[in-house]
């Protein structure tokens, strides 16, 4: 399978660049009857897109999305879905000098070794713009789960630079252009950024998601398992460096008779294994943690080579998101809403008709 | 794809279970042409195979593994290369007991919720001892990397439970049981481990895997990224809870002026991408870390509920490595390179006319 | 895999229905540093495009192009290359009355079968016009198999109804609308039209396409051998009810004496296996055969049922194209392009070391 | 996806050679639940074993097939079935000088250009020995969609080289070792082969295959059709050369007021479709025909060349089938029930919520 089509019955294949004509996807596999238009999928565009706040990239985008395919009278009907973004607000002046230098940390060189060419004009394929038809195709998965299961799949950040930030609320993270979800650290997320921003510099992040109402089974024993796919699918989005699922790093220094999450008839006493037990879905809580690296497009003078190697000095001009991570977690959701959209129906194609006498134990603790 | 075959063009389907007649694997997809034997595949296996030590589980098996096809007079045919592995230790008695009930933190759960049936005997398919095929495979893997690349895929133990373990030098990481880079700490790993099995209790560990010699352009810019497609093969392998490519969660709270590993004409000056930007490899070395969870089988009695989800009591006996981590580094290496081999034949299909004036940029600082 | 997508490395995701707002596909894969404009798929789109002749729907559509990424400068860059073609011509009030009732012959009942739902507007997706984005991923593929290797596909008509059309040359072909390879049929062929027009009814034809300069050792032993690939592809175009390679149904009464291709050093000395050995291309050229059932959609007046199941009588008025065949010509070619690209990227994958001391042989006798 | 591999969720993973250790598949992404024994495989495998008559190879093979995996207490459990068949009258004696040498019509010559290496032994990997695999995981398929459907999936010889063969009765076909039938024809089968073995040639054949009892709704619209996964099934078998579904190639000769198989409330009027329109299962009979080529292996001198391209005359002894399309029926019924079973899971997966106030059509005619 070719590197930009992402799932196996729920297939979504990406495409675009910063600066073409436009951007979108084509989404296959899509269940028949689900209600879908294109205001299901806006509210998830505009949380992602750039200039909601000043902390993020300048570039004025309505993100307006069109569906080209796949529904009639209002219903998908089982065939392809193709969503289809304009880009509007490109400007490929800023980026005319690039194409003969590469940025540090940044994918113009591996472009230029792997093809033999790229396309300079706002960082072309490898922009954070190519997460938007992401968006939008999340956003068919998601409503999709959250009709067929209650599934609800909902991000937040958690460290902005050296900044922990606090989860009080899902209701604060929707009140802020953070996603963070404290309303008491706004103004110390705010003045750092400020000042990063003043320094032409960039930060990293982290960001957390949480699919709750994941019926269990989901995901296979060996390689192709839940967790596996979802650290497939969060590493697919630019910038991410770390993964973990439940306790991650910390299950390093866990004991087992701490880390193993007990079960009870009420359900599961604690959720360490973050929702996922053997490469299955327990039916608790999928609990994913994922870090962003520092924007490799910053003011600040840096030393790199040009095409023929020879030293120079990169200094990047434009516009540019200082913390890729502020606009990132509506991505992240929208990947795990489609690993799991792709899971639930490659699960029910096995096990249809796998009965059981009792329920689902209850999730228990989150 | 169904959920036991790896790779795209270096395929591996794996199969069996720890209590059944065998287990192994089959490799479609294998450059013709390479030298091949079972002696190609055997030290890697015996590097993971249980016994080695009184550190990881009692089990015996000499673990050989029989080569069934796609050899000719000592060379590979390109056509797929099936492997064997007879289980000999079969001790099904141990098992017979844990049917009724499901292990905290085990795919007992989850097996049973996906499947309506489970095989009990060992694991099942949830053993670690399914991670033998993948390393016989990933041994094909690494020859035809370091014959066509010069690449050399290792890994070490950084952190066994709360043990930080330092690293220096690969020769250290041969001459121990524990694959630790460091022979100061063996005896405080020993003691630790000899604590451990006492208490009936288990704990994580955290490894590095390190590929050099990788040639820059493998990877796609999007979903189906080198590092996505690490992560995954990481997280496919059992207890893995976290992945992090280069400097990984640490990257969340470093500026962009000191993420980007700046370039000169002798090198990258530092490898904080870890090998990868943009999704491809940039030449420098792969630098991967994963956490791995605790056995979730131990003698310590932890609540948990039967069948019928009524509460129980379950203590697990039987041979149970207190410490998968400990197994686990030729695991990693084997998955790492099964990814660069399915990296690397992706690369050249697409991109095999793409010619270069300059050679790439030396690795520079590692 | 979902079903909407075509090819494994070089892989074409096709969408859109007859009279929704757009048509197209997104090609992912394809070698990057193509010179590639619209202007080079427009050529193969015309030839397809309806309302060439009388003898085809009425319908009329510009078939204009648009490449919305993965071009930079006039070449391919690596990334995916979204093509969009905007219906222009479409009357949803000619088919309103259809959507009660099941075509004979047509898709109308397997798809509310299977979904539940269809899009009653000129056929939906099963509509002949999804053949578009089809031809122009071909359009790219032979463009690319050209410049690689000299390849060059063309196909002709060889039976229209129950006329059998001679072949003359492929510069006749290039001289009709029919693409007829003989000038003195075209006046049965059109007095044969026309009456079929009159009458309400319908013709089957059948097809021949040849490829012509393909490398030896594309395709595969088993399964996904090269012919079978290519039966999967024409089989794949809509009305398509039987393929031959080579000999086809003849070979069943052919002695092996006869069958069996012999070896000279001049080339081979004949072409039975069309230009295919053991699911390998063997050089010489691929040599594939079509039979394309007549159109469901007739003025004649037929039995069917409702969405009740009751007894009606349909006769379907509208545009239709009386022989589809007709116009399939370059849509055969376009997928068997798309067959062989895409044999040959993976080919070179697994392939690329393997030498030989001596050229492949010529290709004979064609 | 590598060549070896056949289906998406029902994954069969083939290997082996000729004369090698063994040959076997893996069968990924059965359906857990189901009893499975070796006795379930064991029928189809000696339906197409060698030797059942002096009209076939005379190669000893008990096809003893040995499950690996995959089984517990008698029921698949969800996991990897492997199936391994070991070689047991391998004479690479027989075959040593044709290393040197291509047989006409044979693979040798295409493996050589593909892979620069190939093994001789007994065809290698070109065998027919290698459809034994398909056979005995089609018997899982063909297990599973009877008693998931009540699907029966058959198949018969229509002609043997220039005989055509009347069809009377599946009892008939049953009772013969050349799946004929008709009683009547017995004699004049056996005369034509005695005298074909006399003449050290070989001759083709046609089958027919036609599952009954086949779900409506299976397949997808475009590409991925069930039509063309079934020409890509067959066409994947050794020697076929041309593949029909329905009318086939008469199809072209049809009118629309012919071919369109009517609707009534009773069922279907006719069966031209072949059970299949718009690439979707209609709920009538799958019907296919194959035509199967002679075998290259032949004791007449040819004409071929060396591994120095030098003219030379070739006459292959040994143990071949003189018409492989004997023993073809088993080995095309095995593929026509992997694609039905694979499209069964892939159908529910998309569309396992679609519900319909009638039940669908019966079959009606044939």
């Amino acid at each position: 399978m070719s590197g930009s089509t992402f799932g196996q019955l729920f297939q979504v294949s990406n495409f675009g660049e910063s600066h073409g004509p436009a951007i979108g996807c084509v989404v296959d596999g899509c269940p028949p009857g689900l209600e879908l238009s294109e205001a299901d999928l806006q509210p998830d565009l505009d949380r992602r897109k750039p200039g909601r706040s000043r902390h993020v990239t300048q570039r004025r985008e309505s993100d307006r999305v069109e569906i080209l395919s796949g529904i009639y009278e209002g219903r998908t009907t089982g065939t392809p879905i193709a969503l289809l973004i304009r880009n509007e607000d490109a400007r490929s002046r800023d980026y005319s000098e690039l194409a003969q230098t590469f940025r540090p940390g940044h994918a113009d060189y591996t472009y230029w070794r792997k093809y033999g060419v790229r396309d300079p004009r706002g960082g072309g394929r490898s922009s954070a713009r190519l997460t938007a038809p992401m968006v939008a195709a999340g956003a068919i998965a998601k409503k999709w789960l959250g009709r067929s299961y209650g599934t609800l799949v909902r991000g937040h950040l958690q460290q902005l630079g050296p900044i922990k930030v606090p989860f009080e609320s899902w209701d604060e993270v929707d009140c802020n252009a953070f996603f963070a979800g404290s309303r008491a650290c706004l103004p110390e997320l705010e003045e750092y950024m400020d000042a990063l921003r003043r320094d032409g510099d960039s930060c990293g992040a982290i960001l957390r998601v949480v699919a709750s109402g994941v019926p269990a089974g989901l995901g296979d024993p060996l390689y192709d398992r839940l967790d596996a796919r979802i650290a497939y699918a969060m590493m697919g989005i630019n910038a991410v460096k770390g993964v973990e699922i439940g306790a991650g790093f910390e299950a390093a220094a866990q004991l087992g008779s701490e880390h193993g999450d007990e079960l009870t008839p009420e359900g599961f006493a604690s959720n360490h294994a973050g929702g996922v037990l053997g490469g299955i879905s327990s039916g608790q809580p999928i609990e994913v943690r994922i870090a962003l690296k520092p924007t490799s497009s910053i003011r600040l003078p840096r030393r790199s080579v040009d095409l023929q190697h020879r030293p120079v000095t990169v200094s990047t001009e434009g516009r540019h998101d200082p913390c890729v991570g502020i606009r990132a977690t509506p991505i992240a959701e929208a990947m795990l809403a489609l690993v799991l959209i792709d899971q639930a129906l490659l699960h029910r194609a096995q096990n249809a008709d796998v009965a059981h006498a009792l329920p689902p134990l209850p999730p228990g603790v989150a």
